[in-house]
């Protein structure tokens, strides 16, 4: 399969996490946001509504937008599970995903900075206070569904990954590089630190991609 | 089990009309977002992130996240299904859904007006142009990925409807009320239409809620 990907791109990071936890081997295409590569034609006809990423199956099928692309990874190559077994523990994982990748993902948006500075003329300052905003809003309220709560183990529900922890890597990272710290989220940090160096997340990283540009790039961790 | 929902909110809708498909009953709890309840310390206690809605179980588990509870809805009152049976259905089902809820929605919210007009000192008209401004885009994406795919049936996929039925409705609503026309998303208005004639969305609908207003109530509809 090929998995169109930009190596900034949070909804890709979680795609790759996840093809990486299954041992599924892909082929990465880079499509360049900041060239505006996914608003071209050819990207177009393979997603209309021309966000990343997009997974092309062996025959020909193309999944859109990372949650439903990670639950059918899961239903298609069910070991290791992204979701827990019960329908409780599910509904927990998928809530924290969704709390990530519904209410704050999309508020810091390539799109939607573009709109802030664009349409609304709002300065470099208050872009940047509005990304920091959603950001630290969504850390806070994470913890307080983390902490203290008996499901919560090494990761954010057990000892294993599930879609929440690829969800949480993607917003901190984020976080981190928006100066943001973690100091009143501390449930939070061990899970994401735990995550992080997991070989599947860690070469699932933004900066382990080759498609980022060479002064940022890491040396690659094998899967 | 309690339905903590707001009529005006989408996310509620969403749980309202999956309540009503599966034949669940349900205890309405109404949590006045425009008089800061979901702010409380009561609702706070319930649901950290403070968002509406809450489905509280008949043994004290608090679920959240609309996503997350129609998943769990539908894995244990299985029918009728809110997704297909094959698994790229599931994932083109599911990619509509967070289309809509993850892309769209979260743009419109009230925290993120309230942001807008308080800290950005957006004006009235710009605000509107904001809402509308992300409300048509989704219309133009979502037809794209219906118009003329060979699984959009009466509905988003198949005849009958889905998780993505129930997040459009909720969606296509929002446009309508904000004075967007759907002349261009003609397949859209089809599925929409056909979904909103059916007795457990109409019964969802906002304005059928008992916590709407008075001047706003339409005559309820039996589920």
């Amino acid at each position: 399969m090929k998995l169109y990907s930009f190596w900034r791109s949070l909804a890709s990071f979680r795609v790759r996490i996840a093809l990486n936890l299954k041992g599924v081997a892909y082929e990465l295409v880079p499509v360049d946001i900041d060239r505006r590569q996914h608003r071209g034609e050819a990207y177009a006809a393979l997603n209309p509504q021309m966000a990343l990423p997009s997974l092309e199956l062996e025959d020909g099928t193309v999944l859109t937008q990372s949650l439903a692309i990670l639950d059918y990874l899961d239903e298609v190559f069910p070991a290791p599970a992204l979701l827990p077994a019960d329908a409780k523990g599910r509904a927990r994982v998928r809530a924290l995903a969704a709390m990530i990748a519904c209410d704050a993902h999309p508020l810091t948006t390539p799109r939607v900075q573009r709109y802030l500075t664009e349409v609304l003329h709002v300065d470099d300052r208050a872009r940047t206070a509005w990304l920091r905003h959603w950001a630290a809003e969504m850390i806070v309220a994470v913890e307080a569904q983390l902490a203290g709560h008996a499901a919560t183990g090494r990761f954010c529900h057990g000892d294993a990954p599930t879609t929440a922890d690829i969800c949480l890597a993607g917003h901190v990272t984020f976080a981190l590089n928006q100066g943001l710290d973690l100091a009143s989220a501390p449930t939070l940090r061990r899970v994401f630190e735990a995550a992080m160096v997991t070989p599947a997340f860690a070469s699932a990283h933004p900066l382990a991609q080759p498609d980022a540009p060479d002064e940022l790039r890491r040396r690659p961790v094998a899967p």
